[in-house]
């Protein structure tokens, strides 16, 4: 038997993300999906935008068919 | 870069389960670990002990390098 | 960005396997599928028949969208 | 039961890529090392180094505790 998930690269906020304090998101995505812990990986509003910056995930959650993530901002990229 | 993780195929209690409700357990284990969700694997108290049963996680949490499951034991072994 | 797979338990073979020698079979999967290397996995020929054996894995290719994998059979059911 | 992999972003030459054909590339990193396939990681040649280009894996093989892929250099960084 198996069990299907995806294996994810970056993380894609599609401008869901909420903030739990000073750098610290959490957002919720359908599905199974597999993150890298700990590795600074490109955040991005949709996924064909720039890279609004860097995240770091601390915090990955799988559950009901839906996976929530707790990242750090660490780099934020200025756009001007 | 990269961050290591453990696949695994069945759920080694080491005795350190802790029931939540009926027949769901909760279970704290070293390191990232990769479980499939929602189908039957074996549950051993050791790895080389026999299956005390089968279990289906519910959830799965990864942070501070330690895995947190959450699994419905949906089958018990009779041993007399 | 993602990319989907299956965290596969044991090896179905709806009969395709080949043999390749003695004990050593290539079966070929479609989609890409995650399975443990080198660990001791029920082998059966659909997803809810009897278990024939165990099998270890000891090659998986990925390509094409196809998944391929060498197993050596280590033990077999007998059923009569 | 257990097995051990390697969640990978990126590809990390160290000059070790062997040219297959024009833009096809074949590495060999040790231990099983998931990559994600047909998606656009970057090329370094140190885990340090500044990228290199884009590279796209067509092909991932494990076996004995190696992982062998095939990726397809899809874009360059000019270094001048």
């Amino acid at each position: 038997m198996g069990m299907g998930l995806e294996l994810n690269t970056m993380i894609v906020t599609k401008g869901k993300e909420a903030r739990k304090e000073d750098n610290l998101f959490e957002l919720l995505k359908d599905g199974y999906r597999l993150y890298p812990m700990h590795i600074p990986i490109e955040v991005r509003k949709t996924k064909h935008s720039d890279p609004s910056g860097y995240g770091s995930i601390e915090k990955m959650e799988w559950t009901d068919e839906k996976t929530k993530i707790m990242y750090r901002l660490i780099s934020l990229n200025s756009t001007n």
